[in-house]
């Protein structure tokens, strides 16, 4: 195996052991030492791979964010060519949700990120970049929506975008159980009726 | 002084001093010997009014309620009398997002609380069940609005409670500087204002 396929593979297989410990421990646990133990390497093995905290949460973080993509893409390709705006916008929302183990785990990596980088300045930006990126790519999508006739003309599309991103709020009420999965697909169903008219 | 008041004072200096932490340091942070250096207390002295990590979090997020539940009520006042419900709604909505220092403190102590009730069953049954007793006020907002004409009648008040909670959402979208609180203010107001249509 080449080498640099290796090392993609070793960090690949880093950053999941990061994810289950923040799945399956807590956020509270994620030490260099606790991904280590959970990988199966010593902490010098680790540091070859990734010379600081930063690095591996930047890295997983990364890493969640094109699991995500990889789940919507292959959504995608189960749906209607070309498909329809509202389903690709609620197949993107659906896998931000902890509505299965996968989208679990990369949404808790989230929320673990998101509580460093309002501590910490690198993984702020980082982390603020990523979802404007997210936000542009939802609202090019409502735009074009928009032109297409697909959403009414009256609709302002920055407000559309955050209202819909907004929804990953459910995450807090899926995950303490406060609202049932299937209440939470019905809602967002609702919310993209209407935008849809 | 009587001793019981001193004592709940004590206990709020305390959870404030946590809140303290939890904001300015970050939740991985959050021991209670890091709280009771906070405080400018012993560890000991602490555990004379908390015997545990547990007993501390949740007083603290019972007090952190109180302080959101405080701030609408205040809110209130300054409505009409009776208020409109759309105002009431917003209002609490308002008061759950980091919109001011007060709020932004309330709200980084309920993510904490969130995280740590994933991985600890005690602290998860209250923090389920206090959002299902805040989530069971607003639908009963909800459905009075509906039963006085100010939401139509085909609404479906479960549905509509799920969403307008969803938007707290909002969160990590204002933590992040990706969403302009004026724009999330703007956003809120247009999906009441679809609501009261």
């Amino acid at each position: 195996m080449p080498k640099q396929v290796d090392h993609r593979e070793r960090r690949e297989m880093i950053a999941q052991a990061l994810w289950r410990v923040v799945e399956q421990r807590g956020v509270l646990h994620l030490s260099l030492r606790e991904v280590a133990r959970e990988a199966g390497i010593s902490h010098g093995q680790l540091q070859h791979y990734f010379a600081s905290r930063q690095a591996l949460l930047s890295f997983a973080m990364d890493f969640a964010a094109e699991q995500t993509s990889l789940r919507v893409s292959r959504g995608l390709k189960e749906l209607d060519d070309p498909p329809h705006p509202r389903d690709v916008l609620r197949l993107t929302l659906a896998e931000m949700l902890p509505l299965h183990a996968d989208a679990r785990a990369t949404s808790r990596m989230t929320a673990a990120y998101v509580l460093e980088a309002l501590h910490d300045e690198k993984i702020r930006v980082r982390a603020r970049d990523g979802m404007r990126q997210e936000r542009a790519r939802v609202e090019q999508l409502i735009r074009q929506a928009i032109a297409d006739g697909h959403i009414a003309p009256d609709r302002d599309p920055a407000t559309e975008t955050n209202l819909l991103l907004a929804l990953t709020g459910f995450t807090t009420l899926i995950e303490l159980d406060v609202v049932d999965p299937k209440d939470v697909l019905a809602a967002v169903d609702q919310h993209l009726d209407r935008l849809f008219g």
